[in-house]
């Protein structure tokens, strides 16, 4: 398999990467405004688009476009020199049931018109079918992408073939297809089937959709989350290992008088002022966009391409995951996406940076934080001996007790030694004076921890009465508690 | 007094206000950019200014421009037409210590070269200083205020004079300060001696700062965030009640190479790519905006502009509180700031609107909105009788119980009858799947308070184990638990 994905940078298990296509190398995290066959592309470069998907089926479909792409290739038919997906018609065959094509036949036309990304024809499962449906669809998606392997080289048909994920809602099932699809061998894996799940706000769900997935794949394959166009929901996507994203929404949102933002969406019927400033929106006003829907789908475009640029800068800066504590606070279903997460948070500390400059604490989730993971999981690494003394910065003013080691507290790590202050998470955490509940559970068990870890320590706790009730009873003869 | 403000439109303690000047109506919130005597302000339309600020006492000092002012009047100094506030050098007494200008003699001036919004010279109060000496300054701005007073009639003279509210960081000061510049009377009150808090990132104390201030003030007057410039703190400070913000910051954050967004601060040196698309953003690089501050100041002031546009959509839409607590995550003292503003929920429940579309659970805080407070305390309001079945759609699907009121569980609210299903905020509200400690805690505590207000009902609780610990052992004969 040739190398077409670089990364660049990478934060949390998000990345800055560069895709090698036969049209030239595209940045990612990149979004892929959807071009009906027919409409004119060339406008899009001014939104920032290097890449764009169209429907290869569409084109297929139409005698006349079929042999116009046949003819001039399909880059010239959509008046687009840059990097050009195709897809093959599966979300059509979700839409509508059966449609008129086979998958060896569209894969080979994809190829053909010169698509630089070309899909086999998936199974776009729905959400809401058995397991045993589920899987038997799987299996034709997978016997699929294993018939349009034999088809493409992607060398020598410079087109990349994408190796669509399936498998519904079941974590074993998008597991499965993950571990076959890699087997098979793809230059870039698109996860299918999440739109239903988008659509209805089931972030818990689609955040676990693509964990199971990206878990079983090459970690330095580029990832496609098929369907997914608001901007709200990127910055959680690119954390997950979300390379590209596709946006149909630009246009179909517009067209029902929605304008994205990527803190949700406004209708523009309600609407009396502009909350960006984009060209469209800082010469216009909301009367402008209501009368004139393209103007609307050129806004939802710009604030699109923003938030990716918003998305590079912090991965550069090591701040995706404040941006995404941010994000999610756009809906509380965003937010379940982002406690969904940090239960895989082991699994995320595996891809995540060691040392950043920032750790900032947004609520209860950032107690499950992979930088808190790895602090929980290294307690064990201090050599300790003769006596501890675990306080606070407010009670080690106050008291004078003698001590060979002095660990402070500060949630929701817990106990720290007070040489690594300026040490990368503990020190330059952020943490608001007033901690929540989760973040003093977690605090307290790694006291625990540390005692635990340290039997022939003795440890002397001197802190605030709050702490009393995350820390517990210490029943042990090398422990001393002073409650201040 | 003259009615020279009118409210529009709210939400939380915010409002969507209009401010008539001698320079024509303004519309609040409202940030004045600040202009150097001697600058060009025309060009500040195109960001959205309807109204600047200058410094007075720098006009007077100068001897040249002293004589230009009282000539041309100062906005022809500047060439704006707008409406026009002036400082009254308070500041340059702070940073400086002593300057020379009595106060009779610089709010004369500024009423000579025809200001809009007047100040007297009050004093800033240092946040470090003793309670008797915070008293002791704030009686001499006091004094200041009613000479000031003496002096001006805001029609007459056609300048509004403000009220300056001082007392450092002291809850009393700033109450006393608020009731007697009230008794004083002026159409528009700035908190001034903030500066500092902000700089310290000190937001919870900001907001003590501004709630004692503003519960003491009348409910209708304007109220200005004397300092306030970065857009970060825009959306929590209009929540609290702020309806005017003066922004040096755009430039002097440019001068030193920052990168305003209303979620936090870039440095322009390390940026690769700019998360904005106003007019500078989307012509350019960050190199173009490092090698000249200028276009840096503009994007400070397209964003600070763009974020106020926000907050007037969010107050139209009642959803300030869900973009307070989206912005609040730029930083964890913000977000201490929101907590510290919780715990005046009751207060700020008696500005709240009362019906409003939806209700978004960001965290703990949300445990404390004006809505949640609102609901706990109307428990008492349900007529009830026979057997009441409190239970979790889960469990209802699951048991069958007679009942003759079905009551709902839903965190952080608790028990709601099902007939209020769709009825705000209980109904419509959006909670994550997974709740937080905090919501639990709020709701338990409502199941019990529900019980205590009916002694005469009997109680059915069927729900999952989970909630045990959060409702608790309820040893009373009317009351029938079951897990499940």
């Amino acid at each position: 398999m040739r190398e077409v994905f670089e990364l660049k940078d990478k934060d949390v298990m998000g990345r800055i990467g560069r895709l090698r296509t036969a049209h030239g190398v595209i940045e990612t995290p990149a979004i892929l405004p959807v071009v009906r066959p027919g409409a004119d592309a060339s406008r899009l470069r001014k939104f920032g688009a290097q890449i764009i998907i169209t429907n290869a089926y569409l084109i297929y479909r139409s005698p006349e476009l079929r042999n116009q792409a046949r003819d001039l290739g399909v880059h010239r038919l959509l008046g687009w020199d840059g990097a050009l997906m195709t897809d093959s018609g599966s979300y059509q065959l979700y839409e509508y049931r059966g449609i008129e094509v086979e998958n060896s036949e569209i894969v080979r036309f994809q190829q053909e018109i010169g698509s630089d990304i070309g899909v086999p024809l998936d199974i776009p499962s729905s959400i809401y079918i058995s397991h045993s449906r589920a899987r038997a669809e799987l299996d034709r998606t997978l016997n699929r992408l294993r018939e349009a392997r034999e088809l493409i080289d992607d060398e020598r048909d410079g087109m990349i073939l994408a190796g669509t994920i399936q498998g519904s809602i079941y974590p074993d099932l998008r597991e499965y297809a993950a571990r076959e699809a890699s087997r098979i061998g793809f230059d870039l894996y698109p996860i299918g089937g999440v739109v239903p799940l988008m659509e209805q706000y089931r972030y818990g769900d689609l955040v676990r959709v693509i964990l199971h997935s990206k878990i079983n794949l090459e970690p330095s394959a580029p990832i496609h989350l098929f369907g997914a166009g608001h901007p709200m929901v990127f910055a959680l996507a690119v954390a997950l290992g979300c390379d590209l994203f596709d946006s149909a929404a630009y246009a179909l949102y517009a067209s029902d008088g929605r304008y994205l933002s990527p803190s949700g969406t406004y209708f523009i019927e309600k609407m009396e002022y502009l909350p960006c400033s984009c060209p469209v929106c800082s010469e216009r006003s909301p009367e402008d966009l209501r009368s004139d829907k393209d103007l609307l789908a050129d806004h939802n475009l710009y604030t699109s391409f923003e938030e990716i640029r918003r998305i590079k800068e912090a991965i550069r800066e090591k701040r995706l995951w404040e941006l995404v504590q941010m994000r999610v606070r756009s809906h509380p279903s965003l937010l379940e996406g982002l406690k969904s997460a940090v239960s895989f948070a082991d699994l995320i500390e595996r891809f995540d940076p060691i040392s950043k400059t920032s750790f900032f604490y947004s609520g209860p989730e950032s107690s499950r934080r992979p930088e808190v993971i790895r602090y929980s999981n290294r307690l064990d690494r201090f050599e300790l001996g003769g006596t501890v003394l675990i306080t606070t910065e407010r009670v080690l003013k106050q008291l004078n007790i003698e001590h060979d080691h002095l660990f402070l507290l500060k949630p929701p790590f817990g106990p720290y030694p007070v040489e690594l202050s300026e040490t990368y998470p503990v020190g330059p955490s952020e943490i608001p004076k007033t901690p929540d509940h989760e973040a003093m559970v977690v605090a307290g068990s790694n006291v625990r921890r540390l005692i635990e870890l340290n039997p022939d320590v003795r440890f002397i706790i001197a802190c605030e009465q709050e702490w009393e009730g995350y820390i517990g009873d210490i029943e042990k003869e090398q422990v001393e508690v002073v409650w201040v």
